[in-house]
């Protein structure tokens, strides 16, 4: 059996043939327009699905024709503990820190997405109840630190004049102190938001991925310090926090997986 | 069937015999001095059982011997979400606010208690990362603030000069400064506890019982209020956050529910 797997982000659609032990048969990806987003949606959807599987392939391998919906970070998460070597995780967390913050939720094997297909939303847990509000309404999520853009928009009110997150990442590496900080403050809500989660839900494993986490050992190495500096108890302190294994295919794998239902490992 | 169900505590132990049905057949409570705790525990709980439940009937009602342990508000959850009028609750949230703060979380009508038994640790969520000092080392844990003990210790510190948190209560509902500002410092902490566990888990409700919530009005008012003024998303805005209905029988409930497993209603 072939599953189709599309993500559809702000800026790009990607689709991909899933095998049902988790091959990553083909591969294409559209970039959008987001000015033309919403009226070209559903052409490019299938276009994109007969890039990789032919329309009547797709019908034979959907019988019932089952479709099966998720959010970016919860396929994310599903696909990491399916095939990025997450499966003996039985609590993990999932992230994707690029444009915005995302979390998706795998609880023995499953994917928890919540009543209203919510769960998960890290990015809006408080890191700092007396920070900067956020465009929901709230104060200090941790999106209002971490997120690329709002990374690299604290940065330049603090006097660093790069364009994007990407240059933010660049000169941190190379020892900015202004993008340094940044990084260091991104780091440090990610840590509460990861160690409030971690407290809630008993988790085993974290994993990491998105633009930002793209950074490596430059938001990894204070993400890393920040876990520890504000973990009290012992079993927050167990927990394994690593960057992303399967990269972009994740989101791909995780939503064929959704699918699929590949079986849980015995604990 | 009849279960035997245990509530172990610091101070007392309660037991009773619960039906099938989830009713409480009997019921008996012995309190404890704690220095006696450790080597009384075992007599103590042989003592409870059989005066609830006859020897001869507990061997008959549970002929594998099944025992399952969860602790004190993963249990409270469990018995509000089968008998508190909460089973239509997907994802619910228990709260135990009385000598700790401590929580439980409900999934489609089972307990979920994590990898290592810890899920639901509310209490040390972190309210505000610059907040005072927790025992266990991380900083401003929700449970600092809104604890009995610590409460009362926290208005000591501004000049109340009652004993304990039922007079400070007492004080608050009667219109003291202090006590008023205590309990409304406790329901910022544990309204931004459960948002972030809202936001995280995707929750529906949230029942909160133990001496504090006893209180009445005088935490749910501050709690309420707090809860719409840190509520950013429309999501976690719908949620209802109750006082628990069952009062100290939801733990007694809750644990003959880990082995009865009510049956979940369909959604």
């Amino acid at each position: 059996m072939t599953v189709p797997a599309l993500d559809l982000g702000g800026t790009k659609f990607a689709a991909a043939a899933v095998s049902a032990d988790g091959e990553l048969l083909a591969r294409a990806e559209l970039l959008l327009e987001p000015a033309v987003l919403a009226e070209r949606t559903l052409l490019d959807v299938i276009e994109a699905i007969t890039r990789v599987v032919p329309v009547k392939t797709v019908e034979e391998t959907l019988p019932e024709r089952a479709v099966r919906l998720a959010g970016d970070a919860q396929c994310m998460a599903l696909g990491e503990w399916w095939r990025g070597g997450s499966g003996t995780a039985r609590a993990m967390l999932g992230l994707v820190v690029s444009t915005g913050v995302g979390g998706g939720i795998v609880l023995d094997g499953l994917p928890y997405t919540g009543p209203t297909g919510n769960a998960g939303h890290i990015g809006h847990l408080a890191a700092d109840p007396g920070g900067p509000l956020c465009p929901y309404g709230a104060t200090g999520c941790v999106e209002i630190y971490a997120s690329g853009p709002n990374m690299a928009a604290w940065a330049r009110d603090q006097g660093w004049d790069g364009p994007d997150a990407k240059h933010l990442t660049a000169n941190a590496a190379a020892g900015d102190v202004i993008a340094t900080r940044a990084f260091e403050r991104a780091a440090r809500a990610l840590a509460i938001g990861i160690l409030s989660s971690a407290v809630l839900l008993d988790l085993d494993h974290v994993v990491i991925g998105g633009g930002v986490a793209a950074a490596g050992p430059t938001l990894f190495g204070p993400l890393g310090r920040a876990v520890r500096e504000n973990a009290g108890f012992s079993f927050p302190r167990r927990l394994r926090a690593e960057p992303t294994r399967l990269g972009r295919d994740a989101g791909l794998l995780g939503a064929a997986a959704l699918v699929l239902n590949p079986p849980r490992s015995t604990p």
